[in-house]
């Protein structure tokens, strides 16, 4: 796919340019979109039909390369929701290069356009607890939305909240198809279609005990 | 009804002991809770039906004693958005006791949980962008979220975010029915059986020249 908006605070910014550990974790974020494809080396979508495509392949694709080549995990837990609150989508931490490891949380918004803004106000619950280092959301451009399931949430239509984000470090993608093609697929909706995969949940050592007794 | 939790933030609570302007605003929007009412003088919810009642009717409740009594205005749109996005519920101006207006903006949630975020998040960016003084957000409790129509956002679901309104003036008030009684006539759902009524909308300049408009 292309990444078509970015939009980074200041903090974010500073971050970036200061800690290895925060670049880091862009440039994987951001591979995860560039890379995610559908057809050869690239993702191409369907543009026949309005709505005629679902979002959780395009969400998958992204979570796979986070998981299977930069060691990103799923369902990351807030201890300030004391169990009221759902999980953080995806989440690394990355090793420190002071003292403390440097701890990133990611939402990808397949929901209609309220559930980006939970979606954006756990990921600041995340920093002003101080158990995220860094928040990352992406979102399909209005362009792309028109072919995906209704009510999508895209970019434009948060942009005029991003204000909210100016004192954190936070960053939020806005992506979209490298072409769109009459003859391409329909991304099917739900999970139909989808292969089975065990996502990579946190904590690390829970999946190296589920890998452990899958091996005997 | 009676308001069962009200938080409030450290700004308020400074404001609210400093400006006549703002316990004005407080008392209006908690007087328009607990003067809300079915029954004689009290709000009373069958709850003998898990989601049997519609909430359009508690909204308009509140909304009608804050417009007819207390001169509230409906559907304040926010500069900020340039049009992108709805406009604030209720809004008051309060005469400024120094030179500008004291500017309340209120929203009165009865989407989901997820629109509640985006609710709070409209007050916020309100406030952000100099537009209103304070933001109150109303809620059911948990309690009597059961017997409302299905996943309307309560109180105690979005607490654990609360903390992202802590610099600003913001007030959240959870309420409740005075009373449940399994005789009580069922809320509707939607907008059937209600009667009809001109809401006043912002700015005040348009309602006068509709009035004028109708006397003639």
């Amino acid at each position: 796919m292309r990444i078509v908006e970015v939009f980074k605070t200041v903090p974010a910014q500073t971050l970036e340019t200061t800690l290895v550990s925060a670049q880091q974790a862009i440039n994987e974020v951001a591979t995860s979109i560039i890379e995610n494809a559908n057809l050869g080396h690239e993702f191409v979508l369907n543009n026949t039909v309005r709505e005629g495509n679902g979002v959780v392949r395009i969400k998958d694709g992204c979570y796979r390369i986070l998981e299977e080549r930069f060691d990103w995990y799923r369902e990351k837990p807030l201890h300030a929701f004391k169990k009221r609150g759902g999980p953080i989508d995806a989440y690394k931490e990355f090793p420190g290069e002071f003292a403390a490891p440097f701890r990133v949380g990611l939402e990808f918004e397949t929901g209609n356009v309220s559930s980006a803004h939970r979606a954006m106000n756990k990921l600041l619950v995340g920093i002003k607890s101080e158990e995220l280092d860094m928040g990352m959301l992406m979102l399909p451009m209005k362009t792309m939305y028109d072919y995906l399931t209704g009510r999508t949430a895209n970019y434009e239509e948060i942009e005029p909240y991003f204000t909210l984000l100016k004192d954190v470090p936070f960053i939020v993608f806005g992506f979209a198809p490298d072409r769109y093609d009459a003859n391409a697929p329909f991304l099917p909706k739900g999970k139909e279609g989808m292969s089975k995969r065990s996502i990579k949940k946190w904590p690390p050592g829970d999946n190296r005990n589920n890998k452990k007794a899958k091996q005997r």
